[in-house]
């Protein structure tokens, strides 16, 4: 059944997954936010972990802010200059079951043999939160801030570690 | 909290979101499985709703195939050449919680004044399907073939309407 809908580029644009798409539907962007979930705050710390060229980073993290995704900062080290740090907004933070839902795809289709490479626990109980398409809004949403980001059994580190490099 | 994860470029290609990126992180992909989830099949039907160029759809679309997202089969029309026709693998559904996570966002901080312009109910009830982070593995969570697709308040057309165009 095809519902007739987005049959020009006009209406398409007015679509909430393309216009979400238009702020985050970039792979970098996306990989932006995941390091800042994970708690990465400094450019240089998000840097490292994409190994994306500082001039991607900058150009994201600025569309990131100006659409209120991200907050900036200023932190200052004794003795170092003053850096910018980032942060998740509230709005930010609601990207969380699109990471989570990718993720779970991931884990699912395109893991490494070894398994998952990273663990997503509830800070309440321990268990794994999983994102859910439901009708029933009875139940509380696990919030990004709820949760606990660990390394699993795929993730490189420890693959690294139990390889013996 | 910063876990340590994705401190290299090898490592981050290990992780899940970042895996399925690679196959579906481009807006194009994305929005050419959205028109997939809301029912064409044609080659023409999604370049005609997305408006993009026929070569980035082609070749698109090619990569969804496989990745083992999307089908292709031939059918013809008598009288007409024979055209690949699309649609969703098992796998290709599974990735309805990403497209309805984008969607809700979506429609909480981009969405036009008017509102969504897509509802996606459940067939069963007509009740609106939302997705959820949870911890509670006991529901079963709503499957892509077991909701509908319908134009919302926000939508193109009818905005084209109701405003007499």
């Amino acid at each position: 059944m095809h519902v007739a809908m987005g049959q020009t580029e006009a209406e398409a644009t007015r679509c909430s997954i393309e216009r979400t798409l238009a702020i985050v539907g970039e792979k970098w962007s996306l990989l932006v936010l995941r390091e800042v979930f994970y708690g990465a705050e400094r450019f240089d710390d998000i840097q490292r972990a994409l190994g994306c060229s500082r001039d991607i980073l900058s150009r994201r993290l600025s569309t990131l802010v100006e659409a209120g995704i991200l907050t900036r900062a200023n932190y200052r080290v004794p003795g170092e200059r003053t850096r910018p740090a980032y942060g998740l907004t509230e709005q930010g933070k609601e990207l969380f079951p699109v990471l989570l839902a990718l993720m779970q795809w991931g884990d699912k289709y395109v893991a490494p043999p070894e398994g998952p490479s990273v663990l997503v626990r509830a800070k309440s109980d321990d268990r794994p939160v999983r994102v859910e398409v439901t009708t029933d809004g009875s139940h509380r949403t696990v919030s990004a801030d709820e949760v606990t980001f660990a390394p699993g059994p795929g993730h490189a580190e420890r693959l690294a570690t139990s390889s013996g490099i």
